[in-house]
């Protein structure tokens, strides 16, 4: 159900204006297909640049659950399994995409959807000094989110640390980043893009909900880390046709360092969500700084904001009350965090 | 390599330009994800309206492999396998998507890309009267395409036969419409969009090929036929965030019969093409009455095309000549095939 | 290592002496392959009179993993998990097995290796519950084992609750019989073979472990439940080409009730070494009441059984203890459960 | 049904006598599980030497169908397909198995169960010179069965050939040796063991139709080329807890020779029944030297046969005749083929 403000996810609208733009424009250019044409190899280098890091593969995608099923069904071998925080969207929120792709996926306990160095160290070492570690599957990937699902970031510490460790232990790091443009333009965030393309073997650039009509943008540090990972992406049904789509796309958000930029309003605007709910005696559950806000909301608040305001049912607490979840984004009309203003006014 | 007149495939392309209009018209709306929009609702009964199937499930995917592989996936038991003409388009060209799903797809020697009913009879009494059956997998589908690989056309007689074959030994059969504009608007066409809804169990909409950005529109005839196919869907990575793009172009190519009409153009252009080359000595290799021409080219056309107009490579003959596509869209520029008029007047 | 007396698990003898004498006996007549031989048909007869369940279907398999994984895969739609005990064997003990096949198994932390009805319900009903369970995978199976991994046994109360709360919320009911015979050899015991066949909708029958060669005999209640099951166990190549040796065996444990008597020694000489240990201050990890003892060692222990006394390693504590498995089986020669009494004597 | 004189296959009877008598003189012995005992130690070894590859890895499987989709589905990397001829044991007759693990069989029309060196060049050319090939999946293996289905032989010169083709396009080359006895043991054949361990990357001992009750060895020639083989077997269900009842059979299989002469009864018994039946006017259909005789049957013959001799069906002629198929084993008995004369005798 769309409310009058709708803040229930931060994909409910399209692109940005210059994609539309550029969309109309090249409309009737005849490109080739599967990513090999002029708009993906500029996006390619764009992003390339972007992330200070010549000679990295550049793979584009049109959505999240894709792209996270082929890098994990592409680069962890039969053998191996993934380590994430039990939050994370590869757990429970793709429908099992990653087991029917054949890999496990444990889930460690993680605090604010954040996962540390010494899990991931600790879960190898328990592999390690296993007797039966031979009938066992060996922890070969992390898969962490940035930001995480409760809207939370890793400090360059705590990544640091976290690739230090899979180095250590023969493991690749994955950094899903469907929301990655609200984190860099979080204000606590110490962590740039290229932190992210140095730390990381593999990891999601997104636009489908920084911006895009579509797409996330897979970047593999090491070109060639996945072979054949074209003719991998075709078999999954995920090479687009049309990959002028992607690449039009991505040029558009990396050609001037919009993408850097385009999370800001969506931050700002959650920051002044936030503020407005704790005045109302609605502190974070959470603490995030980036574009989701997440507060205990009791049965007035439910009440108030129902037909009003747009928002996620999260989880229910002991104490009755309910997690939800606002979310800004980009396109975040500007009345909307004001509408969620009126209702708490209104209590 | 993109030659001044590109005949070289059918989705170079972008979309009609209303498509591009509505896009940018409803760019900032807000709608619900993953296809529970008003677009994608409206879509689907328009789409069940033009197939005369107010009972149909409609669901919406990107893209052709992603679609085929999910049917087949999904609507198959372990224990079955697929037949398919040995140029079908799952046989060779998914990069073994249908088997990387775990499927076995047996290929049967076609005619010009098509299959018959009695071939259809004959593979499932060679099972059922094997008496090693149960260990041997069933034909439990038959995929065929409409138009097929090489252009050509089922008449309605030879889709009856085969739908009654299948229905006779308790096959599904899938129709693949990848370009099914195309052959809606050949004029010996005698294949209603109707006809092919009555007779296919599941059977695809071709968008990306006709006049869409991207999109396959999936009509599986008895509603629930395919157990939760939604969430299988998401679990195959092929449920698109921003379903509405989906079915925004889809209302627009079924809103007013567009879809009905905009191949029309296509197969006029390919007409006159075919028409040129065997007055040039290069009779049709099939004889397709669709928007794609196949002709055996000598070492002399091909050098003459070459970096004049756009060609797809098919196979090598024995003779050393080359069967080559060329292939027109709903969009092809006007002047495209006069270039290959053109270099023909010139050999 | 193999020490001069070995605990270190109950599959380290061949099998009942009878079962060879029976191998030996038919070693040259000629059967028909694939389980369609006597023995066979004689074998599920006596099975399903044991189980009183005469509608039953009864499969034979070589192995626990392979019985396990093919029952998962084939009762299990794609859409559904299985919910286990975090220290259930498919959870970590079979390398990614289940998930290989494409299920997710979510883990529930369990108290001495058994889950609850309340487990099942909450997990049943937080699905149900969720806005967003579309997206989600649907608890379909519950996964346990009877004995556990720890050697515990679920009472009748418990099963018929989990059983209650399955049928409830329309989920399977699997139980991993690979020890039954130390369960049903338990003093404690309440829960008989045809209380596990009416229950369960699908169950093992371990062989490996309690008397044969090899061989587990699954179990599905309802005949027909999973459908072409025979074809499906080819597929995943678990079909044993001479099918009669397992036949033949269950044929010896079902004959004249062996089965329900092969793990009483086993039990009786794991409490007599569970009364040993406590009486030299380590009392069992786990109150487990068959053939698996579970101690807390420290360094002295385990010092003074290496070489002496094969054990396997389970975990390592915090406080530096590490608890340790001996295993008695129906064929532990009657000196091995001294040989530790005189390791204690010596500490 | 068993007929009186049963020729149905070549696995309706137990072990040679010495594997019965080992496995009773062992029975009680203590071993440790999965393979990780001086058994299969030792045959390894055994079979190492027998093969001339010191170097090889060798793994034990309980049978062929399991063997065969562990090895294609470890060896053949996603993106690659495997070509075999299209009465390969693979095509048809494992319901699905290698399709069902992900990969795509291609299946090459053969002449007498056999394909060619130039057929594998072929296919290996036809991909590397398809524009589209990065869409399609590259021929990354050959199988190829040694005897073949139809009982014939590869000579050492095909033999050669292929496994040159295989390495000039960098493919595998996978001999299945389930009936290799029988092929060592024939006349003509002029590959020994030691040419096929050095000809195929990866080949199968048929053991469960060469002798043993059940059991195939996977010998891999270059070590460790399979990576973390064993995990994977024990993730596919195929590690056999008991591993020593594998090693124990192939230990007596290969310590003195045996493997190399228990064909020799058979293949002459089934030249004997060739003799006769070509005399009473059935010439062979497929001119096989091993232990499978086939023969075009008329309704006479069907007759006669029915009821008194058990064979087996393989396919319907157009002229109505039936193709049977005779097979002896190791253990045929004396009086099984004279039988068959007496069957000749009375038409």
């Amino acid at each position: 159900m769309i409310s009058s403000a709708d803040l229930s996810c931060d994909y409910l609208e399209g692109a940005h204006p210059k994609i539309i733009e550029r969309l109309a424009a090249t409309n009737l250019d005849q490109d080739p297909g599967y990513g090999e044409d002029a708009h993906c190899e500029r996006a390619r280098g764009l992003i390339r640049a972007a992330c200070d890091q010549s000679g990295a593969d550049v793979h584009f995608f049109v959505g999240g659950t894709q792209a996270n099923a082929a890098v994990i069904g592409c680069a962890v071998p039969a053998w191996q399994c993934v380590l994430a925080a039990r939050t994370g969207h590869i757990c429970d929120h793709e429908a099992g995409a990653i087991e029917a792709g054949g890999h496990k996926v444990v889930a460690l306990p993680g605090v604010d959807g954040k996962i540390t160095a010494s899990q991931v160290r600790d879960a190898a070492r328990a592999w390690a000094d296993d007797p039966h570690r031979a009938h066992i599957l060996q922890p070969g990937m992390v898969y962490l989110s940035q930001p995480t699902e409760y809207g939370t970031l890793y400090g360059s510490a705590e990544l640091e640390g976290i690739a230090e460790a899979c180095r250590a232990h023969g493991m690749l790091l994955f950094v899903d980043g469907a929301r990655l443009a609200y984190g860099l333009a979080a204000e606590s965030n110490d962590v740039s893009l290229a932190d992210v393309a140095r730390l990381a073997d593999v990891f999601t650039i997104g636009g489908t909900k920084c911006g895009a009509l579509f797409g996330e943008a897979v970047v593999v540090r090491e070109a060639g880390a996945i072979p054949r990972f074209f003719t991998q992406i075709k078999q999954r049904g995920a090479l687009l046709a049309k990959g002028r789509l992607l690449g039009l796309q991505f040029e558009v958000l990396f050609e001037d360092g919009l993408y850097g930029r385009i999370g800001e309003r969506a931050v700002r605007e959650a920051q002044r969500l936030r503020g407005m709910l704790a005045g109302a005696g609605y502190p974070p559950f959470v603490d995030s700084p980036t574009n989701q806000v997440f507060v205990a909301a009791d049965e007035s608040l439910l009440l108030a904001l129902d037909g009003r305001v747009g928002f996620g049912v999260w989880e229910r607490l002991e104490d009755s009350r309910t997690v939800i979840r606002l979310a800004t984004s980009w396109a975040t009309p500007p009345g909307a965090v004001d509408a969620v203003g009126e209702v708490l006014a209104g209590l």
